[in-house]
């Protein structure tokens, strides 16, 4: 069989594990070296297929691959571009073909969320309908967690352990301060509470903080959030809410609506905490302090989770794996066999099944008054934060990796615009 | 010598090894068993001692006293609450007495910023100046950095590492994601620009993030900032930027006034980060993410600098030591004797040369464009925040000890109303 080249390309937001994928691809595709030729790398993700600005990944040595494993974020580049459907943009597949033919890209491997798995679905399609023969599979990541089939994806265990355990260090202090009765965390998640839910790990009993929970599932009861400050500062003394950023009111607009659209057309959040603790202070008078956390808690390599490393990388593995048995619009999957002890295995799921569709956080992982999570959610929340995987410390700080990015020289005279 | 009992109180803004110089404390002084009886801890700072609220640490454990090592916050609680002057507010004074008398307090060890130190230093004058012996001793602790004397200040290490750390990581997401431009990161630091300072270490090239730092004290400077970001910008694809919380206009007026203050007088503060964002967003137009990092900068135990907590140990240690020789109305400090290697020494100051003083981030530290860190700056820095130790960590998250914080028999009638 003759040697084809791979293209592996990041999507969408990054995570702190999202990395570990990367080198799981690289190293095992540097494994097929007689079914694999050249391992290229899109620059900021499809953009990079579409503009023709590939990475050469063969000129990074072992050891700077095998450092992705402990380095955050998207060494590649990673964008927020949605390819339309093949008959509203055909132009933009042709030029995926134009571009995959003259670098003879044979294999597709593309790493990210619901939205980026619809776009891996379509150009799997291209084959069939266009007539370019490329093996495409997906790969899971994003901190949502909301994508369908898996039992969870890369990257939202780690964050999990960043929230949970920050909701626990932020606790204590709040409890240490006599003054301060109020702390609230904004935490991510546009339109699930896992994140959120992560928050109600730093606890166990009714009476551990964090106290209250405001998920995206559940449209914030004003009165009765109020209610429940109240009887938590009064019987513990301070109250401590983890606050997702997709929180919204009845009406069904978010709490934080900033008003601007990100390239995917989701309106661009972050600002529930100031909201809710104006409220709070109009509404009961009490001092507060809130966190917005913003990137480091999908950034936060330094606590990766041990599960979620190694969950990341086996999906990278996989996907080659997958795509060296030819099978197209595919992607590994995260499969639970046991609870406790975890126990997990590689499964994989039909693209079409995973495209487009949204995970929620389900309703029975939320507790019935719709302020904290059940004993389900924290069976199923718990394995995903275990183990830790600390980086390298180098002069007291991690020592990520930063790549050469040796570019691919362009083969195609004309130049490709993307408005992303 | 007859036995005398000691008080130890936390005041103030609580750290990652507020803590560790409590363990210091107590396990010092479980060592004079001769010389020292019961050890006791004020619940919530000073207040506890007008109160009578007192907890009796002898009740705790030898692993839970080691654990307060590894633990974040103030485990007896701390407060706001600054005394009076001697000649103002007598009465707090004779209270004070009183309840020391009862308790039969011959050693009192309070730990905190210099507001703190203050009110140590009126507590060692009671003796010459109201008939009660009583040996006063000081010991270091704020985040802020800002003693007088001491070469660092115990918490202020380990808040360094956590900023610089968070700052690469963040930077290291927005380099990743092609829309986010700017990137603004809100840390502590009323007065004194150490903490921002601090996020400084994530880069060492000009090129490297954070590429702006806005110190409270360089008054912001808004056409001269947006130059630099849009610089910043055009040549590095972004612009990540750590801001203090007390960043002010040249007016004088902090950035982000809120009008509110808290019980030493200082305006409540939080909110930089939006308010430059909605000035960069207006003027330039770009894509930006921010983060307001609040407690969980002070609280992060897990990312603590081990150069850090062996300081605070050792403040601990040696407040205890001190009063032992019968030194009254001092305080440890940390003296450098170089920087590289690094290595430093136990010295002591008088209570009196620290109390009240505020030591600002030299003009010498900041680079002659007001907007980074200088190479000295850098080597006064670095070694604060070296070697890592990590707490054990339980099921995922750090295992964090909870005090059985046992009250000691109330010996007073008549009850102390504190305003605080």
């Amino acid at each position: 069989m003759a040697k084809r080249n791979l293209f592996y390309a990041q999507s969408g937001g990054v995570t702190a594990v999202l990395n570990a994928t990367a080198c799981g691809v690289i190293q095992t595709a540097r494994g097929y070296k007689d079914r694999i030729g050249k391992i290229y790398a899109g620059h900021q993700g499809i953009v990079g297929a579409l503009t023709e600005d590939l990475i050469d990944t063969g000129k990074e040595s072992a050891a700077a691959i095998a450092a992705l494993r402990h380095t955050p974020g998207g060494a590649f580049g990673s964008a927020r571009y949605k390819l339309k459907g093949l008959d509203e943009n055909k132009l933009e597949y042709e030029r995926l073909i134009r571009v995959f033919e003259a670098h003879d890209i044979g294999y597709f491997v593309y790493n990210g969320g619901n939205d980026s798995m619809d776009t891996a679905w379509k150009v799997s399609q291209i084959g069939e309908r266009m007539g370019y023969p490329v093996t495409c599979v997906g790969v899971p990541k994003t901190v949502d967690n909301d994508l369908a089939v898996t039992d969870n994806c890369p990257g939202f265990g780690s964050v999990a352990k960043y929230i949970a355990t920050s909701t626990r260090e932020a606790a204590i202090d709040v409890l240490s301060m006599k003054q301060t009765k109020v702390f609230i965390m904004e935490v991510m998640g546009r339109h699930a509470g896992w994140i959120a839910a992560a928050g109600g790990l730093a606890g166990r009993k009714r009476s551990d903080p964090p106290h209250v929970i405001l998920f995206p599932e559940i449209p914030l009861d004003e009165v009765r959030m109020i209610a429940r400050v109240k009887e938590c500062v009064e019987r513990y003394d301070n109250c401590v809410i983890v606050a997702s950023e997709g929180l919204k009111w009845p009406s069904g607009q978010f709490v934080s609506d900033a008003g601007k659209k990100d390239a995917f057309g989701h309106v661009q959040l972050g600002g529930v905490a100031p909201v809710l603790a104006n409220i709070i202070q109009h509404r009961l008078g009490y001092k507060y302090h809130y966190a917005v956390v913003d990137y480091l808690q999908r950034s936060a390599r330094h606590l990766a989770s041990k599960t979620d490393v190694d969950q990341a990388y086996a999906m990278g593995k996989a996907a080659v794996d997958l795509a060296m048995e030819g099978r197209n619009a595919v992607m590994p999957v995260v499969e639970r066999v046991s609870d406790k002890p975890y126990r997990w295995r590689v499964g994989v799921a039909e693209l079409s099944k995973v495209a487009n569709k949204e995970k929620k956080l389900p309703r029975k992982y939320i507790s019935r008054d719709g302020f904290h999570i059940t004993e389900a959610c924290r069976r199923y929340l718990e394995p995903l934060i275990q183990g830790e995987d600390f980086p390298p410390f180098h002069e007291g700080l991690p020592n990520y990796v930063h790549l050469k990015k040796v570019r691919v020289r362009k083969r195609l005279r004309k130049p490709f615009k993307v408005d992303a």
